[in-house]
């Protein structure tokens, strides 16, 4: 009677205990293909990350007098309430043109390889420099952004502070700085995805099983690293080319920065952090769906027909990458000045 | 020797308290003419301003898919961190559109007698569903806004703690009266002006020649209350009708709203409160300086040349009209779901 009763006690134990121990097998292998997002601000290279340059760098992103109409600020495009996206197919601009690609996002922009879906910028503040001066979004000129700025005297000590001892610290280059390290700022850690990472039981059996398909079929290959993607370049029809509503044949992607033949239609790997609140998908930016979405790119990267249930449990899986969104208090901006360019929306 | 020195601090004394006592008596007459800004939010007859409802009113305040384009919510013409302006002469809407008046602020609107610049909604929450339909401004319909709302459960879980007890929580008249108890929140006491209505000497002595002269010149007839304006209705022009580019011919303010005679060229006199970061300036926007505004009022509301001092002080003066604005967190957005209205930018 003991005996049975220890031999069933352990035969319970080890059948409660196997999907445990498979989750920490799928755990040890997901901490060697992923990463948690880090719980605070990373330092980043060439950049000071401190009190002085964020608040600096969020009046910037926010203050739609950087456009030359007046109308738009990085937050129109990357919109911290949105998931750092505007949910639009392609942004607005000047004008309102339409932009060509499906605006990324901001946040945790900053553990991407480099900017852009084409990755023509090297980093944040690159980036930043980027749609101000694009006439099909913010449509101004350094030169103007910079009158802009050294038309306000809080501006102006708002640079001196966050840039000490230079003796003109109102640069284009610092205002690009200024807004990177706000930006670095804007990261979204400890998703239910984290916490498993971190050794907690936090995804269910659906999430699991997506998270093994995620695997095992591939997805990981190029959507790994900390940001599950964002660190690589591929051609978007790896295996079979998605129809041009989805891959439109005017964008031939990282060819437009690298001119090689080998670059046609690639583009850099999406990062798929908080990717249940950055719909519309692809650089395209018509796709709505996250499980079209995945069936999509299961055909075009992986060859794969992915099972409709497969569809829904990597779909489950990629909703745990979730994370915690940053409180971000609406800065307060200088006044305009006699000096202050006037908005220019024609 | 002790008399005369009694006599000499005496009449040092009487000189050094001559200002205080000036100051006084022009405190106590401001106090009849104006009231300072609440330290509080005030109630809102018809409206409960729960945490829940300024919760949902300040969602429902930043979501640009409130507007047809997914591209404009109130916070981009009343943005929270521009003295709740756009800083534009008039607003640009749906399809670059530009409206037909200068955006005026959000804050302290609460305490304005109507809303708009002709007075034609009663309150913030008839104010709030103005734009959402106008086409030229969000272009949105009352049918899409509610389904657009009733598609994230988040939303529809708001509005159910905001409208405790009510079957159907999500409706227009609901979303006009969150918006309004979130704007109920957007004042800005505690300003230098509210300071000197209070006791403390804050004001020096340019701004206090400044306030005598504002109400001496009359000012005062039409800016007076707590918001400086916002309290009644006035002919633009009631001495001399000024020219066509501050006063467009077109556009005959609350005539109509009423078709009343009487009411051609009326508008709503400007509340003053933070106007030095609300520029540009009149229903018509095209003046950018806020010296050049008070000489427009002087000419055309008072038949006064005022001189270039008294110009000088008055708009001192106004400066410390700058009350401390509120903090606002940004809020987090629900995320778009299969059954939300796509943006529609054309």
């Amino acid at each position: 009677m003991k005996d049975f009763t220890f031999t069933a006690t352990c035969a319970i134990a080890a059948v409660l205990a196997a999907p445990a121990l498979a989750n920490d097998d799928l755990r040890a292998f997901s901490n060697d293909l992923f990463a948690p997002i880090p719980m605070s601000t990373p330092d980043i290279a060439g950049n000071i990350i401190s009190r002085q340059r964020v608040d600096l760098g969020a009046m910037l992103f926010f203050d739609p007098r950087m456009s030359r109409s007046g109308l738009f600020s990085c937050q129109s495009c990357h919109n911290v309430g949105l998931g750092g996206v505007d949910g639009l197919t392609t942004s607005i601009g000047h004008g309102w043109q339409q932009g060509p690609r499906n605006s990324p996002t901001v946040y945790n922009a900053v553990f991407n390889i480099a900017q852009f879906w084409d990755g023509r910028a090297a980093d944040l503040a690159e980036q930043a420099m980027g749609p101000v001066q694009a006439g099909v979004e913010m449509n101004n000129t350094p030169d103007r952004l910079l009158e802009t700025l050294s038309s306000m005297e809080d501006y102006v000590a708002a640079f001196q502070e966050a840039f000490p001892g230079e003796a003109e610290p109102v640069t284009f280059q610092n205002f690009a700085l200024a807004i990177e390290a706000f930006e670095a700022t804007l990261t979204t850690p400890n998703s239910r995805f984290d916490q498993f990472l971190n050794g907690a039981d936090t995804l269910n059996e659906q999430e699991i099983r997506g998270l093994q398909s995620f695997i095992d079929e591939g997805c990981a290959a190029c959507h790994a690293g900390v940001n599950m993607g964002g660190q690589d370049y591929y051609p978007f029809g790896l295996v079979e080319r998605p129809g041009a509503n989805v891959l439109p044949e005017g964008d031939r992607g990282r060819f437009e920065v690298t001119r090689t033949a080998t670059d046609d239609y690639v583009f850099r790997a999406s990062p798929l952090r908080n990717i249940e609140l950055t719909a519309p998908y692809f650089h395209s930016g018509v796709v709505w769906s996250l499980e079209e979405a995945v069936a999509v790119m299961g055909v075009a990267q992986l060859g794969a027909d992915l099972s409709e249930d497969q569809i829904a449990d990597i779909a489950a899986f990629l909703r745990t990458l979730t994370g915690e969104i940053p409180q971000v208090v609406h800065p307060v901006l200088p006044p305009s000045t006699d000096a202050t360019p006037r908005p220019e929306p024609m």
